[in-house]
C-alpha cells in the first residue's frame, strides 16, 4: 500500500481490503458501474488500518472508506448510496421511488445486526482466529469464549436465514425486485463468507442459493474477480486443516 | 392494544412500544413533524410482537414498523428516511444535498453495530434481565454469560463514545450541522437508555451531554413526553434496587 502517494492523487479514492465483506461490496459496485475510483489496498492483517495516517482518512479505522476530492466518508452502505446518487448509476441499484428505496434501505439496515453480526461472529470465532496470519488482529478472548460466541452464532443464523428467505419471497432479488440493488450486493457479499466452511447452513436453502447465483450473474465478472482473495484464502484454510491441527 | 381494530383503520399506522429505543425515535420524529400517524402500542413485555397477527405487519416481529395505506415497512432508520421523503419535513432532518445526506447515512449505519449493539448489550444484561416483569422476554443464558456480555459491553462502550465525540467535533449536531437530523435523534434515543444506570459513562463527556441536551431542546416537548415511559421505568428499577435484591 502507498497511503502517502494515494493522498497526493486527485479524484475518487477507495480504501479497501478485499478480505472484508463491506469492502468487497463497494468495490464490486464501483467496478460494475464503471465508477472511476482509485482503489487503494489497506492490509488489515498488517494492521495498516490502525495507523494515525489511515485515521486521517477514516477516524473509525475501518475499511471501506472513500475520499471524493476531499470529502471523506465511511460505512459501506452510506458509500454506495452516495455514489449511486452522485454518479450515473442505473436506478435499480438504489431506486428513486420512495417505497422501493425504503425496502432497499430496510434490508440494508436489517443487515447490520443480523447477517453481518452473526455471520462475522461465526466466521471470526470458528475459522479466522485459528489462522496463524491473524494472530495480531483479533484480541485474545480465550478458547472458551470463542467457542460460546461461535455456538451462539450458529444457533441464531438459521432464524436469520429464515428471515432472509421471507425477504426473497416475492421477487428474484430482495423485496420484490427483478433487478439487483445495493442491498442484494451487500447481503450476498456477507454470505459468500459462509459458503466454504458452513455449506451445510446454505445448501438446502434453494431460495437463498438461487438468489446468490443471480446476484453473482448480475455483477460478473467483477463479482468473481473481487472474491478471488477469499477463494484463495479458503484454499489456505483447507491446507491448514489438512495438516490436522486446525479444528 | 387493539391490533385487530387497528388493521381496519385507514391512514398511516405506527406500531411502537415506547420502551424501545428505535420506536421512541420514530415516534418523536412523527410527533415533532406533525406527521399524522395512528400510534398503536405493541407491548413487548406481554410478547404482543410475537403473535402471528403482528407478524403480518412485520414478519421480523420487531417494533417499530409502519403500515402506510398498505405499504409495510420495518427498521426505524428506513422508516424515518421514508417519512422524511414522503411528507412535508424540513430538509435538515434528512438533507437532500448528497454529501450532507451521506454523513447522516453514515452515522445511522455506524449506529447499529456500535452504540446500539453495545448499549443494548449492557442495559439488557446488567439491568433488564433482572427485572421480574421481563422474565419471559429474554432467553435464559445463565448468570455467567450475562455477566461476561455486560463486562464486554462496558469495556467497549468508552471507545464507541470516543468515536461519537469525534463525530460531534465540528458542529452542534452530528457531522458539522447546526440543525438536528434523524441521525441525532436515533443515536440520542439510545443514549437516554444509559443515562440512569450508567451516568458515570456519560457525565464527564461534556461534548456528548451538551449534544444530548441540544437534541432534547430541538425536539421538546415531544422528546420528554415520549421518554416518560422509560423515566417511570427507571423509578421502578430504583425501587427494586432499594429492596436490596437487585444487583
Ligand atoms: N459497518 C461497516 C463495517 C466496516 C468494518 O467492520 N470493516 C472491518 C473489515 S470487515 C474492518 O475494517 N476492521 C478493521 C479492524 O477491526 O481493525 C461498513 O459496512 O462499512
Ligand atoms: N434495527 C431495528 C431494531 C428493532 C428492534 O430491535 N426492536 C426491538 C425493541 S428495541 C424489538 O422489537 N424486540 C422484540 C423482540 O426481540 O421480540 C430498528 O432500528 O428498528
Amino acid at each position: 500500500m502507498a497511503l502517502d502517494n494515494a493522498n497526493e492523487t486527485g479524484g475518487l479514492k477507495l480504501y479497501v481490503d478485499l478480505g472484508s465483506q463491506p469492502a468487497r461490496a463497494v468495490t464490486i459496485f464501483c467496478r460494475v458501474n464503471k465508477i472511476e475510483a482509485h482503489e487503494i489496498g489497506v492490509d488489515l492483517r498488517k494492521l495498516e488500518n490502525r495507523t494515525p495516517e489511515f485515521r486521517k482518512i477514516n477516524p473509525m479505522g475501518l475499511v471501506p472508506c472513500i475520499d471524493d476530492h476531499g470529502f471523506k466518508l465511511h460505512e459501506s452502505h452510506a458509500i454506495m448510496r452516495y455514489l449511486a446518487t452522485t454518479h450515473n448509476v442505473a436506478d435499480h441499484w438504489y431506486p428513486k421511488d420512495p417505497q422501493k428505496r425504503a425496502l432497499v434501505d430496510a434490508a440494508l439496515d436489517w443487515h447490520h445486526l443480523n447477517l453481518r453480526k452473526y455471520g462475522s461472529q461465526l466466521v471470526i470465532n470458528r475459522v479466522l482466529v485459528k489462522v496463524p496470519a491473524h494472530k495480531n488482529f483479533f484480541p485474545n478472548l480465550g478458547e472458551e469464549t470463542r467457542k460460546s460466541l461461535a455456538d451462539d452464532a450458529s444457533k441464531t443464523l438459521p432464524q436469520i436465514l429464515d428471515a432472509l428467505e421471507l425477504m426473497l419471497e416475492h421477487g428474484k432479488f430482495l423485496h420484490n425486485a427483478d433487478l439487483v440493488s445495493i442491498a442484494d450486493l451487500s447481503l450476498c457479499c456477507e454470505l459468500t463468507q459462509l459458503q466454504d466452511d458452513h455449506k451445510n447452513m446454505l445448501e438446502h436453502r434453494k431460495r437463498i442459493t438461487t438468489w446468490m447465483a443471480d446476484v453473482k450473474d448480475a455483477t460478473n465478472p467483477e463479482f468473481t474477480d473481487v472474491h478471488q482473495a477469499i477463494f484463495n484464502y479458503s484454499k489456505h484454510v483447507e491446507e491448514l486443516r489438512a495438516q490436522g491441527n486446525f479444528f
